[in-house]
């Protein structure tokens, strides 16, 4: 009888299923659920309004998707469920839900039906930013030691900002919150009655770690009296390593996937962190760049060192032993995504619409043949801020070097070459700070689709791109942790190694046009540091922009 | 009997010619003729193919346009030849033609047909800049006196760098050339059959002044032996103030134009100054901002003073005994242009389209309800280089701001304040260097099109702007030149007193908003300097553009 593992990937409009057969890694089946109340950014279901950079979801879709996607694998790949020997998620994080005393988000409750804060606060909910500024000034006034782990500045996006805004906008709702726990966890304990933390979410998004753990009670109570004793009652303490069991599908659970109880569930993983073990990369100098609307870029160490600016770095987090180390940009795809809708003159858009082609295609085709410097232009990737290294919001875009001939398929490349140049810094800080940077494998959505942009990533890195042969690395590597979890493997390296999906193509690095890239490079970093740190005319204008706009 | 003047404004691509009543100042007819040749910037009529940068001309359609337009307006004016009693003509610059030993363009004979040099070099023909590199740096290093009325830098469209050019390339026709005129003088020769010299011209672009006449021959001959002796030879010194007489016409003269024979023919203008006394801007203090798709800024002054990086001064070359100040801004509508031709999605052109608004209207509309700040973006005005104060055509555009918000009409109202900025910079050196400014109107095509761009600029500058009522200043002013060379008036400032247009409408300022736009230009000024002085990174990217596009 064959063996099979499951794992969903829950991302930020949809979860997706794949069915993996254990002994030979192929994917027989795959599923998709978009959730029916997506993201809520403007107003609660009850028609509530919301404030600016609210970012909420419900949690009733994270269930709906296992109830809908796993029977429709099961049936596609002819798979019975007892076939069936672990399952594992991962998910966006910090995605995080107030539960109350039965483990139930406090959402649920009709009691809080029209109050956004019972809901989830997705990852990319950004009214926090106050509290994160409060809890990096603070714990930088304090010389807290966990602060050297997160490049010294955590993000708003990050459990600790979030739960502060809750005690500080509605203390009522926080005092009747048993736990803050991340949507992942919550579904661990729906599948298996069985409370647990994942190490990966508690260490890079709840400022734990296996040394030391949470921050000190003392740390909590200066911030503020009332988060005195959060560690242990509002925070789990009951923190898992990935790889290993969270438990095993209760009656309900069973119930409620049509798998048999019993089942293994693995410990959850961070959604592009589940693609380390997908694309094999579990070895110390393995990076992975994963490019989508934004990037997020992980590396395996073997010690433990500060990289000033990065997202910070977990042991067991991704690998069990390793300290995976994250850095990210905040803005990739989504950049491309604004110039062609924002910047595009009707010629190419006609253009596209008469040869059937998609817009990218068409500016690709223009572009390809553009020499490093042709353009003329040079541009700072920031329109979403920038993540590391420089860990700030507030910055934006930027672009020079136009004349009145610039064309726009010129601009568009500027733009892909800014975030290789921002790669580049990422890569350049991680060897700086002692995290050897030996291989380079890219995946998402622009990873297999843009040939262009990963030849340009090669040139600028001087380095091979190898390229993974899967647009479902995250939900791959949750099946590979499944697979761990319920005991077929002994470990996540060689479940890897035999689940893994294969490279299928290699970006070779051109020598002559690298050295251009590299005076290219030179002047990215001058401007990098003259606008990310001793010309603050962005914020200048981002506060004149704020003030303008209320008037 | 009414009496009448005839002002012909020669500009890139077509000249305009009004008939002007002398007693009311009336415009009775106008009538426009476009160069047949227009700009040849590819190739020669016989084909052959020019070296980028060239921009050139044919003498002939300068003729052809008086021989066409003077009966136009005649006829249309129901205007006898012999109530005209003066003509005058204004012409851009520097347009320098070779002539042989009967004043003949060299470009009329069968020999010279087919070479370049022989031809007009028109103001935009840029293929000098070598040229005006080595003059620049000699006379720099010489001390030369004549540098500081120029800002201490000359450019490339000016007289000796095409000169010098010419004798470079083809030392045989340089030889042959008995003089090089500006295409006005040339104008005058034909029309009068006597040589006389523009002081504007000579003083503007051929680096001549009423105190000292031109450069030392020892500076000629130090840039290149072959070149002493120039002055007087093929330089003409019979150099006229603005205002006098040029001559009456002659037979030829009359014949050309179906004027009378004596005729009074004024001395000739530069284009953008020739709207000076067309606005009635005669006395000190008063700034003409004239924008279109490049912008030129004069001022008068009763001093002569050093302005850093303007374009020179002149006395008598506008209003005689008054020093005229000129500055530049090398793209203004070209810019907007530009944005508009490629960077302006295709939902802008079907708005337009279906509300059969002009593209620019459109952008109006969405931009003007805009505050001050509200884009959160700033740009640097420099997409064709810097004019002044930097005196630099290898600096390019940037703008900076962007985030994945931001609309096209915020990019365009941000590259309209961007030459607002550029335009305070140049009063504040004028200003700064003891040249004030007291007053400004605002001329051109843009002036009376865009009162959105009116406003900002009455913000940004802290001052009231008044507009002209005339789409035809040059053309009028060269009318008024006529008729005080005719002695129907005493001199320039009573003719223009009666003659000039009035002002349709006045921009006040906003205080409120010319606060924050203090905020913002502080801002420009700093990336301005970084950029224009300290960072070299817009030279840097030219250059390897131009070693990529040579690949």
């Amino acid at each position: 009888m064959n063996q099979y593992v499951i794992g969903t990937d829950y991302g930020t409009l949809s979860a997706r299923t794949v069915l993996v057969e254990v002994s030979s890694g192929n994917t027989v089946a795959e599923a998709v659920f978009p959730y029916p109340h997506a993201v809520m950014d403007e107003a609660l279901p009850c028609g509530k309004k919301l404030p600016p950079h609210y970012a909420l979801q419900h949690p009733s879709d994270y269930t709906e998707a296992l109830r809908v996607t796993i029977p429709q694998v099961l049936a596609a790949g002819k798979v019975r469920p007892d076939q069936v020997v672990g399952m594992g998620v991962d998910f966006t994080a910090c995605t995080l839900i107030p539960l109350d005393q039965k483990g139930d988000p406090l959402c649920f409750s009709p009691e809080y039906e029209s109050n956004p804060h019972a809901y989830v606060k997705l990852w990319k909910h950004h009214a926090a930013q106050r509290e994160a500024d409060e809890i990096n000034a603070l714990a930088a006034k304090r010389g807290e030691p966990w602060l050297n782990r997160y490049g010294r500045k955590i993000s708003c996006e990050w459990a600790l900002p979030k739960i502060l805004q809750v005690l500080r906008e509605d203390p009522a709702l926080y005092e009747n919150t048993a736990r803050f726990s991340e949507a992942a966890d919550w579904l661990s304990l729906v599948l298996t009655g069985e409370e647990t933390h994942s190490a990966a979410f508690a260490g890079y998004k709840a400022l734990w770690s296996d040394k030391d753990g949470y921050p000190s009670n003392d740390f909590f109570a200066a911030l503020d009296p009332r988060l005195s004793g959060i560690v242990g009652t509002k925070l789990s303490e009951n923190v898992l390593g990935m790889g290993q069991l969270a438990g095993t599908l209760s009656v309900e659970g069973a119930a409620l996937t049509g798998l048999t109880e019993g089942t293994a569930v693995a410990v959850p993983a961070i959604d592009a962190h589940a693609a380390m073990p997908a694309l094999n990369l579990t070895g110390s100098g393995d990076l992975m760049v994963i490019v989508g609307t934004s990037a997020c870029h992980l590396v395996n160490g073997d010690s433990e060192v500060t990289v000033e600016g990065t997202c910070g770095y977990v042991k067991d987090g991704v690998i069990p032993g390793i300290y995976t180390y994250e850095a990210g940009q905040a803005g990739v795809g989504d950049i491309f995504d604004w110039f062609v809708k924002s910047g595009l003159p009707a010629a190419y858009y006609e253009e596209a619409a008469a040869r059937k082609m998609n817009l990218h295609a068409l500016l690709r085709e223009k572009a390809q043949g553009l020499l490093p410097g042709q353009s003329g232009l040079l541009a700072l990737d920031w329109l979403s801020g920038n993540r590391s290294t420089l860990v700030d919001s507030d910055l934006t875009g930027m672009i020079l070097g136009m004349n009145l001939q610039t064309k726009p398929e010129e601009i568009y490349r500027a733009w892909i070459e800014s975030t290789a140049y921002g790669l580049r810094i990422i890569v350049d800080q991680y060897e700086r700070s002692g995290v050897p940077v030996k291989s380079i494998c890219a995946a998402g959505g622009i990873a297999l689709k843009d040939p262009m942009m990963m030849q340009i990533y090669a040139d600028v890195l001087h380095r091979s791109i190898h390229i993974a042969g899967t647009t479902q690395a995250a939900a791959l590597g949750s099946a590979i942790y499944a697979a761990v979890a319920a005991g077929v493997y002994d470990d996540v390296p060689s479940a890897a190694k035999a689940l893994s999906a294969s490279c299928v193509k290699t970006y070779e690095p051109n020598a002559e046009k690298g050295v251009v890239y590299d005076a290219l490079y030179r002047e990215y970093a001058t401007l990098y540091d003259y606008f990310g740190r001793e010309n603050s005319v962005m914020k200048t204008l981002g506060a004149l922009r704020k003030s303008a706009s209320e008037n």
